[in-house]
């Protein structure tokens, strides 16, 4: 019999129990500011129909979602000619009716449209769950990773885009991470199209300077011409663009700019009364008004927000914005939305290259009792359950095997103490119990194991 | 535009906001058990490969296996000839190389034998993910429902049997539910066929005793004449299965049975140490010896264990028993394992029927501001911030709208205190702190409105 050789699917990960530690990590502290502002968790499922998904992500996502071949005989629905010279994208409606999740936010517009009589708006959502895309696995970009995302639906206000803000800002503090935050607003990007006489090549002009940070200002260039922008557009753009100074003199330059534009100057003003906000609520980080930053999706129509480490030169670890019509494509217009999605997987990058994750033990267990044989079994279960009843977390190690062995599991697993109960100890009714980092040991009754390790201290 | 109407899967579920605390209740009891005990959290991939997950499940496994079409053109690789007469069992192997996790055990035992070197032995490891089964959808049965499993890999220490059995025993009286726990050894089962002369049909004989609840003794009996076993041999297996009496009693009787048979002693031995231990160890549970509990799948060698809710006729809430050869399969043979399985989905049926959820609000908001405009929003913010940063749940109403819309927010949240800040209040620098259960207000200032509330007390 020929063994298989173990391995997972390419672009996917194991996660032990170290990484699960550091992964829990980050996933609590996120939580926890989550709810600490009032937004509340829900779930969707890892499958979706292909009718909720398909043409959501544009024609790239399209390729990219993972399509669930139907049960059983899953030819049975193919049209017969069909199957004469069949080509792949012809049979894949008949074949695969369902998809696993791209991202979650067009889950969660679903949800939203379908739980719509039980929900209370506004609407305050986490969700914080994997998606799956089949891209080209490479360093940093998996096929299944974590999205942790909040969102405000229902609401337009923009104290919404001000408290998400903070909220970033609040989560990255905790975690010790240096962030620079990068605002913008669509409006202003229309604006600014308007004003180089483009307005309808607002998609075209924001996909192009949205690849500033990846490809440089020459081949943004080069790209808008490629998209039929002419000359004299681009020369009034590159100014607008590249406008020194600091947020307020840049708005001031703006608003002289983009004074016709009736959609830019609302931009401006929305901007405005953002920061007016985060200042009030006081961030730890800088808020940078950035009018390169587009973000790719096209379905922003307000704020567009970016969150980068300062340590580490990874990309974007948060970003969002305001979409005032994503439900509408499910029977639910005119319904505004705002939110910010954490990359978990790059933050946990950072924190690792940044060397900032805190060294906390993966496991939870405080004391090993070592097993010397059946008689010390006996004699140290009431002390077992006894420090369980406690809350502390305790093992006895399973099999009577040699001292060294289960010295060296308490040291794999970072267990600070080790009880002992050879035959001296249980003629006295007492313990030895060793402190595994000081190596000290001492002698004690069952009662006082507790007052010496405390609970939660390690 | 037509809209679609949006719809999940079937046997597919959202989780909204009230569900989730629910089940995080669950999934948080479990876990801080596992941890207790000094299991350390593992977690997988959701798609596995299909060599690592076909012939595990049987051939019915097999068929309710997700598979995961090949991404872009799937034909590629299919042979020229399997087209002309296409068969859909022939075509799987060249369109589909992935398929979801049907259970987390065949997965922990890959990533067991994948990560051999990294782990240290016994490694006691617990995983809490969803996994995804093509069954015909239908009440209380999902095509997609979280498995909570703890397992020990490479220990035959029967202690660890005993700690499982405690540790659901501890699970299910957190969980305030009252329960049977059911155990049998598949080495008693194989006296008991060797006794019967039919030590060859052992397989026949579990699957068929295994259904004694479900379709009753006469059925089994004819099944198992349908599964060739002669009279004699059903004769000599009858008396076995229905022994009277309490554990020692039957086992009293069942070492006279099996005097001959090896193997069958061996199962009594073993299960009398399980009891032995969990006996020292005092459940709250009574745990009944079960002669015709075999449970489905044939891993199972030594201990077989089942657990089910006594206030609500629902199956098994929790399952699991020893397994000397799981990871043989992937190259790492003899490594013995024990483990037991949370059915997530039916502890939440059995909670809710019987009405043990605690009444906790899903929301962790504790005050709600009410918004009365942009003046009284300036006003609020600095309190916002000293709220949560003395860790408060606290929410603004985003918009100005009317208190009693704002004030019906804050009851479906069942957010417990309101604070509202007018002119008056504005005026004299006090806010105003309303208890939405007992509708008692008083004016307050901002320092003090947290000695009211307190932190952590609703």
């Amino acid at each position: 019999m020929s063994f298989q050789k173990p391995s997972v699917p390419k672009g996917t990960r194991d996660f032990g129990p170290e990484e699960m530690q550091r992964r829990n990590y980050i996933f609590d502290t996120i939580r926890s500011v989550f709810r600490l502002y009032g937004y509340l968790p829900i779930e969707t499922p890892a499958m979706e129909n292909l009718t909720t998904l398909l043409g959501k992500y544009g024609e790239e996502g399209d390729k990219l979602l993972f399509r669930i071949l139907n049960s059983g005989d899953f030819l049975k629905d193919v049209p017969a000619e069909y199957m004469h010279e069949p080509e792949f994208q012809r049979l894949w409606p008949y074949i695969s009716e369902k998809g696993l999740r791209y991202d979650l936010t067009v889950p969660f517009a679903r949800f939203v449209v379908q739980n719509r009589d039980k929900l209370t708006f506004p609407f305050k959502r986490y969700q914080i769950q994997p998606v799956w895309r089949a891209d080209r696995p490479q360093r940093g970009r998996y096929r299944e990773f974590y999205q942790c995302d909040a969102d405000v639906i229902g609401s337009h206000s923009l104290l919404n885009e001000a408290e998400l803000l903070k909220m970033a800002d609040e989560v990255f503090s905790r975690l010790g991470l240096n962030i620079s935050i990068l605002l913008n607003n669509r409006k202003i990007l229309a604006g600014i199209a308007e004003y180089i006489g483009e307005p309808e090549k607002l998609t075209d002009i924001t996909t192009a300077i949205d690849k500033m940070d990846k490809i440089g200002p020459e081949n943004v260039i080069a790209e808008l011409t490629g998209r039929g922008l002419n000359t004299g557009a681009i020369d009034l753009l590159k100014p607008v663009l590249f406008l020194k100074g600091d947020n307020t003199e840049k708005l001031d330059s703006l608003k002289n700019i983009l004074h016709h534009s009736e959609t830019g100057l609302k931009g401006i003003e929305e901007l405005e009364a953002v920061m007016g906000y985060t200042n009030a609520l006081g961030l730890n980080s800088v808020i940078s008004l950035d009018l390169t930053l587009a973000r790719g999706l096209n379905y922003y129509t307000g704020a567009i927000i970016e969150i980068k480490s300062k340590d580490v030169s990874i990309g974007s670890i948060c970003g969002g914005g305001r979409y005032d019509n994503l439900t509408g494509i499910f029977g639910m217009p005119g319904v505004s939305g705002v939110g910010i999605s954490f990359g978990a997987d790059r933050i946990y990058d950072v924190l690792e290259q940044s060397g900032r994750f805190p060294d906390v033990a993966a496991a939870g267990t405080k004391v090993l009792i070592v097993n010397f044989g059946e008689e010390g079994v006996r004699y140290c279960l009431p002390l077992l359950n006894s420090l369980r009843e406690a809350g502390l977390g305790v093992e006895l190690y399973p099999d009577a095997a040699k001292m060294k062995k289960q010295l060296s599991y308490a040291d794999a697993l970072r267990i600070p103490y080790v009880v002992l109960a050879g035959e001296d100890e249980m003629n006295c009714g007492m313990f030895t119990l060793k402190n595994m980092r000081s190596g000290e040991q001492q002698k004690i009754g069952a009662e006082d194991i507790i007052n010496v390790i405390g609970v939660g201290k390690h």
